[in-house]
């Protein structure tokens, strides 16, 4: 038999699956802290929900279930929840703030930091266009890095009508498409090679060669605001601006690039974009940005924010940066002389929080000692009916109980 | 579009999930306090995996990756979980204690208390084939429906060896078969009619139609041994008083029931079987048992037990027993009129872990006020670069921060 898992899915056992659900935890607490309900949706939609505008095909895990349904494995929450928004939610007071930490399938190239199951932990503010929303979930993911204590986190902001802006000056859609794409996959010599070679006007041609090194500070924004060739890129640049501000009042400034080279591969978003990384990894952190128009497709015209981080990438760049943390020996091992008095100790310890285990196995005390080292207790408790007594763990132990 | 969920999966919306997470949170934290380790397996495994012996077919969803390998959404954890421990926790020390808390996938009839995507919590003890390790298992079940606050939950316990021993005893393999299907389906009318037309032995028919009613408490026991008609049967109720007394010991004896007709449709238990219940509804809360051939498949030979409960299942009977909590008013809505300030009031609230949400839109006080209303906070706090002012929620409220 086959006892391998499928490529690209894995295992956690048990010391790493521990720290996921602790990092869940401390993630849940901080959406909860700032206000953000979490949602729970089904692992599979029709396929329908999740078809693409965007020329990009996303690869993805579908099946025929016994009544002729197309059914998808969910490659992302954000679609989901616009669903849910538009449907069971429509009638709620906006905005609403939405949080969720779940499994997503993706059938990708499987390599570091990219997996074909992977988990995700992300929020949707829904139903507001201020700049002050896009600005929270950008502090939010800053926060959320910082609360877990990951080091050098930075955010990139970006914009979309930046590039739009530009694009806009451009006559022809395959050029168009094919600037998007270069800008997408990073291809620095390939776009210089699309564009010295184009009958675009110069201006435009220069600003395309510069946008790769629109990256930096707030001062940035003044420059790119200069080169804006129109009214649109001129609207995400003080757009961009308002934000950054927010951002300086969250006292984030120092954390936050903008890059307005950021060109994101799902074709839905309509304003800010943001990219989370950390110097150590090639890879980005979280995701997300403004995507006002997605609730279109579902009848719903609600303007939305949002980013998602990826778990497995978080404990990737935590384990990179030494910050795993050593599980502590602790607990009880319980050696059950008089069973009802074990159990009964065994009882009020479990009431307060700690681990007990009580052996099953009829173990002599030296064979508890070695079992509960191995099991990382940091007690062996033997108990009959007159006493619970301490047995050392070590020599140099003391037996007070 | 189609904005409907696929038959048998759902949405849990803010205030269910809040809650599911909340029973999940205190299902862990019993887990954990008994010595199980939680581990995570991956949402889709090799078909072969989850292959049967049994006749009985599961309906499953399954699908061809594009390799052209046959995957299959795990229909239960139990078998993950003893492919990783017949693998990657191979040469652990033995007995394991493992938990999960996951979702599984049966293509099903639909029917309250039935979705096709469902959670289950459970956990599986390997490498002991003790009675009290059995008794463990039975004891935890109880526990984690006693701690969240179900009312008369009864265990009730059963063992395929009792029945073994008296299906032993039929010649022809036709009638075992037909026996164990018709106690499976609790069907006594045709199970009557079935043994009052065999061939079988006078007492072997008494004992057969005696089964249904080998229902009660530890004195059945007696009952049931001195009618037991081989070896088999008789080990299978001395099996059972040891557990049961270990039961008695744990102070759960009170709610534990003897059902010796219980039949489980898996068929891989190969003892002690076990069934959780509550008089308000006809499905049953857990389910689980000892099954000490499993591993054989993996070419791994730990006996084992475990049992898992059904998370929706729980939260149904909770809220007919009138156990939905209620979300009480908390948290602060927050006016920036300075967002510095207001910014930096809202960090310090949410280090302290109150829920705190800082307004986006500009609203005025008494938009605010009928805003945290519907949002349930329980305070509006305006904040400017002076101070932090508190706004009343209701006329008689004071205004103190």
């Amino acid at each position: 038999m086959n006892l391998r898992t499928p490529r690209g899915v894995k295992d956690f056992l048990p010391p790493e699956a521990e720290w996921k659900l602790e990092l869940e935890r401390k993630i849940r607490s901080v959406f909860h802290s700032w206000g953000y309900q979490e949602v729970i949706s089904p692992t599979f939609e029709f396929n329908g929900l999740f078809t693409q505008d965007s020329g990009e095909e996303r690869q993805t895990y579908r099946f025929f279930d016994q009544n002729g349904d197309l059914l998808i494995l969910r490659p992302d929450l954000t679609t989901p929840i616009a669903r849910i928004v538009a449907t069971r939610l429509k009638d709620e007071v906006k905005p609403l703030r939405l949080s969720y930490i779940a499994n997503v399938f993706r059938y990708d190239e499987v390599q570091v930091g990219f997996q074909r199951e992977f988990y995700q932990a992300g929020v949707e503010l829904l139903g507001s266009s201020s700049a002050a929303a896009d600005a929270e979930a950008a502090a939010l993911a800053v926060t959320i890095f910082n609360d877990v204590g990951v080091g050098g986190f930075k955010l990139d902001l970006g914009h979309t009508g930046y590039i739009q802006g530009i694009l806009a000056e451009c006559q022809s859609p395959n050029t168009r498409q094919k600037i998007w794409q270069l800008l997408l996959k990073k291809d620095l010599v390939g776009l210089r090679n699309l564009v010295i070679t184009s009958d675009l006007p110069d201006s435009i041609k220069g600003l395309l060669l510069k946008l790769p090194h629109f990256r930096g500070r707030e001062n940035l924004l003044e420059q790119a605001y200069a080169s804006a060739p129109n009214q649109l890129a001129r609207e995400a640049v003080a757009n961009l601006r308002q934000i950054y501000q927010f951002l300086n009042a969250y006292g984030l400034g120092p954390q936050i690039e903008i890059d307005l080279s950021i060109v994101k591969s799902l074709g839905y978003y309509t304003g800010m974009v943001l990219e989370g990384y950390v110097p150590q990894v090639g890879f980005t952190l979280c995701s997300g940005g403004r995507y006002d128009q997605l609730g279109q497709r579902f009848d719903s015209h609600l303007p939305a924010v949002g980013f998602a981080l990826g778990l497995e990438r978080l404990m990737l760049v935590l384990e990179l940066q030494g910050l795993r943390p050593e599980a502590e020996p602790n607990g009880v091992f319980v050696l059950p002389h008089s069973w009802p008095h074990a159990l009964d100790y065994a009882a009020r310890k479990r009431e307060e929080g700690i681990r007990v285990e009580v052996d099953t196995e009829g173990r002599t005390e030296a064979e508890a000692v070695s079992y509960a080292r191995l099991r990382r207790f940091s007690r062996v408790v033997a108990v009959d009916a007159a006493a619970a007594r301490h047995v050392p763990l070590a020599e140099k132990e003391d037996q007070s109980c």
